[in-house]
């Protein structure tokens, strides 16, 4: 085995020109044969393997930069830095992570997960390295997806600022890109001729397409793109425009194509862009016909590409089909999505309106403020995305649609723990900074049944109105708990003695496990499904201070400005005296691992909230 | 008077050739006249006042929309529909705001405050409009400024996707922009000439250059960015590149110009971009000179253009002086801004460090991460920039700077109300968002000499850490008090007797006001300058329990995750039993005004805080 030499950073150099050509099969079979035991990023992850390879050519670690975008690509990274050890737990609790970690390893440059971010860090790299006279490489690698983001074009038009120093940006193209309404390339022909001029490549470096193995593709991609598909971006224009240089395009798959260019364009003074073509799930058949299922898959069966866990219907497919429901129903309702439409559950409604559904690429902030406009257009527009994402248009939602009070409905997915995706991933932020803006609603459902009653009562709602749920099974306990979703009233469950807690949406299943728990100690526990993060039900929690004398509010959210600390500031304001436990994730970031780990080691988990209260009412007694 | 007969929308339609030529000097006078009573933005609304006359007559207000980037040049859209009476109190209490307000006038389509929102907004408007088979028109006026912004890109990548109906941006370009670094349009004659083929419009709606009272300017213009200044963007390259028709340069003080070019333009399928030119400060020769001073200027004499109130140094005088002073002492230092190099008080840095001042554009996120590269190649970059701004970098915060635990200073500037700009523009979010995030501190000084020292702690420190003051005059008060800066340590002023005002940064100023009008009710109030939001100072404030009935938080903030919530939650969990009571923004926007007026109205005035007292402490009595 070739990959047996690859015991630490550079050992990839050692290696010699046949053991270099084994050595992607390899990769590709041990990436296979883990996630299909382990799960993970598989697709992302084939496509990339000679291309990382190129770059571990090229660079010298740790001394060189390289800064992957999203980073749910950077496995090969990871095993041509000494890793391919630690893949047996990967995304597991106490293992390693699936993104880039600087914790992990000097190797990797700039821990990564939310998209787009690359090219800022990479040029805040180069601008220190030359006011420190250093001169190591600096190398962002971005997906064609990830360049839909604002953010992305914000460090492009910075990019030329670089003068006399190299910043390589490696464009990963692969056909298959997360969001299709941006979608590929669509390179100009006679773009590419004229650029590849620049340094008169063209019968150099840069092989005569028809001999690529890939050349096929590639011609009849821009072949496709020259037929007036204007609306689609045309990346190396735009890259001109703004000052940076284009090569390309360069065969993704091809090891030595690809150094070769690297090579020389690291050798140019300023930003330098290759465009690379490769394929998403490269080499394994399964993935390669299904790139979206192997984007981030479950363990698998190899043979067949077959997932080996079955699981249960998740909010996700609950909101899926509740907006297939409300299209039929209410012409008003549209969608939107930044490039998830998979993901956060809005095929169906795409297949069966799709003049009222928008994807707008990697873009969490202009779907924002499009929703403001097309509610302002008399549309009720519904923005489903993942809570950690939305962290992005924290300004818009503020700004534009809570300024103006207007009927924009936040379906927020994966709010809470996520778990194996980790710290970048958590949606635990959601609650506290939605509760602190003026004019916004906020919702969490306990079970099934009322995220599509909660669903039903927004699109009714007029103004900014939020509903968050967690990634993973919906709950499908306690059905007969289905009173009419009021304004800002909370739901309780049983009244119980001395004790209520007060939990938030998925947090109320929990709180059933703790009431039994406490029931083993004698202690019958109110529960009470709060339904609203924001506005509280003041009546409601003001006749809790009169009955109880230890009210434990729970939520998935972390603990300054979520939940907890609304319900504890307003019993105290109002004169309670008895005690508030508020479990809530504390003031740090979440790692990733088993969403059961997570819990136990955060002691949100059901035993360990049953102690924290025990512990409550004993200190309380003394 | 031709402007005496405007007195509704659309009525400039019934002017005749005649009058519509008298009409924009009678605007600009108007303007100067008025603002020079009452500030306002006066540079940028003398630039556009012939561009909003065109548009008016191009459109049937309140039928259709007209979006106006950031907001700031909408006074000629003001006078004309209907509000030129309302310039008298233009932007102060209860008067007309200084941006566009939709509960101003059924002719403002989309409330704006916030730069490179328009195209997604007006975008949104479109798709609605088409989708309820509606037929008024969408313009959106957008700075070459703002276009540096990621959101307006986001949103332009996404215009192709209207094929069949009309949306008109139309670029205001004025030869002085808000940012250097991305400046004027280097526009490429070439491509001019091929784009204005797409209808044939070369000799006929866009007259030839030098018939233009700008023409010469233009021409220059474009003559100087075929020298090669390929560093600079080419917006009409980068519009057709995503499938917008470009239409220009258009002189932006011509009217039957721009009207005819807008007439035609609307009539096109999909979206299409006007070009035009325009000059800030057109016509007021003290503006044309001095655009910066003039972009938003206090009371003036018109003659000279000068200043008619002398103001004391401000918190951003003083910041400026510290980073001038750090930058000499200390090479790792570096400066960001987000095109406020002047705003946010860095012109003496960067003229002093150019090699280490780095102007952005209006492009917060790519600041933040930008900041987050800088700091991991060595740098202490200090990113200076409004708490409003700041907002849109949320996301880049957490996740690249906080995540990493990474050196980054942020020095946020105009943290609090800001007055005549209004709910848009005032800072009270920021201990919220920032307190929620782990990793970070929260800074605020009491006074100049504290900014001082914060901002040398800030550099000598390691990791996120946020300074928070706030617009205006910097307080010279209690000079004798200035503790060496400890981590999450407070200094207290004063001892006081049973109540404790325990405040945050702008607000010690006013706890000194308080304690004195408490005094003369015979309450000996002590003072504690809180110094950090967070870390709190969990040892101090546990002393103060034993010690005080009543602990008073104050803060510029909103109340909902602020400061003074984190310490109620820490005293009651600690167990006090005394009050707590909060001063800090209500969960309502602010708007427009006097700042001393806006605080009596939030109840957050020195009277009104010691009134709130003597209520608590009387209640509690009973």
């Amino acid at each position: 085995m070739v990959l047996e030499k690859i015991k630490q950073p550079n050992d990839i150099k050692n290696l010699t020109e046949e053991e270099l050509k084994l050595l992607p099969d390899e990769i590709r079979n041990f990436l296979i044969e883990n996630l299909s035991k382990t799960g993970g990023h598989l697709a992302s992850n084939l496509g990339v393997i000679e291309l990382t390879m190129a770059l571990h050519l090229l660079l010298d670690f740790p001394k060189d930069k390289l800064i992957w975008d999203v980073g749910h690509q950077a496995y090969t990274h990871k095993i041509l830095t000494g890793r391919a050890d630690e893949f047996e737990h990967l995304r597991q609790y106490g293992g390693m992570s699936g993104f880039p970690k600087r914790q992990e390893s000097d190797c990797d440059s700039f821990d990564t997960g939310h998209s787009s971010t690359s090219l800022s860090a990479a040029l805040g790299y180069c601008m220190a390295r030359d006011l420190q006279g250093e001169d190591y490489k600096v190398v962002a690698v971005i997906g064609d997806g990830a360049l839909t983001g604002g953010l992305a074009y914000e460090a492009l038009n910075n990019a030329s600022q670089l003068k006399k120093s190299n910043f390589l940006i490696v464009l990963n193209d692969n056909e298959m890109s997360i969001s299709k309404n941006v979608g590929g390339m669509s390179t100009n022909l006679e773009r590419l001729r004229t650029s590849s001029k620049y340094l008169g490549l063209k019968n150099n470096v840069l092989s005569s397409l028809e001999s690529w193995p890939h050349g096929e593709r590639i011609i009849r991609k821009i072949r496709s793109a020259k037929n007036g598909i204007k609306s689609l971006m045309v990346p190396n224009m735009v890259f001109e425009d703004l000052g940076i240089m284009y090569l390309g395009p360069v065969d993704g798959h091809n090891v030595k194509a690809m150094l070769d260019t690297f090579k020389m364009a690291s050798n140019i003074e300023g930003p330098v862009l290759v465009h690379v073509i490769t394929k998403k799930g490269n080499g394994y058949e399964p993935a390669e016909r299904h790139p979206s299922r192997f984007h981030g898959t479950d363990i698998f069966e190899i043979e067949t590409g077959l997932p080996q866990r079955s699981s249960n219907p998740g909010y996700t497919d609950v909101f899926s089909t509740v907006m297939r429901k409300m299209g039929d129903r209410n012409p008003e309702v549209v969608a939107i999505t930044a490039a998830m439409a998979d993901g956060a559950g809005l095929k169906r409604f795409r297949n069966m309106f799709p003049d009222r559904f928008f994807d707008v690429g990697i873009a969490e902030e202009h779907a924002v403020t499009f929703a403001a406009g097309l509610a302002l257009g008399g549309r009720v527009p519904v923005f489903a995305v993942y809570s950690s994402f939305l962290q992005r248009a924290y300004d818009q939602i503020l700004e534009d649609v809570c300024l103006q009070n207007l009927h924009v409905i936040f379906a927020i997915d994966r709010a809470g723990l996520v778990g194996a995706d980790g710290s970048t991933h958590q949606g635990i932020f959601d609650v506290s900074f939605l509760s602190s803006m003026p004019n916004m609603t906020v919702m969490a459902p306990k079970n099934k049944w009322e995220l599509s009653d909660m669903m039903k009562f927004a699109v009714a709602y007029d103004g900014p109105i939020a509903i968050r749920y967690p990634r993973g099974e919906a709950y499908c306990g306690l059905k007969e708990h289905r009173a009419e979703i009021v304004l800002g009233k909370a739901e309780q469950i049983k009244a119980g003695k001395k004790v209520m807690l007060l939990a938030l949406g998925s947090m109320v299943k929990r709180a059933e496990e703790v009431e039994a728990l406490l029931l083993d100690h004698g202690i019958d526990a109110g529960i009470c499904n709060a339904r609203f993060a924001k506005p509280l039900d003041e009546q409601y929690i003001r006749g809790l201070a009169n009955d109880y004398d230890l009210i434990v509010t729970m939520e998935e959210n972390v603990l300054t400005g979520g939940f907890g600390q609304q319900v504890q500031t307003f019993l105290v304001d109002n004169g309670y005296k008895g005690q508030v436990l508020k479990i809530a994730v504390p003031d740090e970031f979440v790692q990733h691992g088993s969403v059961t780990l997570l819990f136990k080691e955060l002691k949100m988990d059901a035993q360990s909230i049953a102690e924290r209260i025990l512990d409550a009412l004993e200190n309380r007694a003394n």
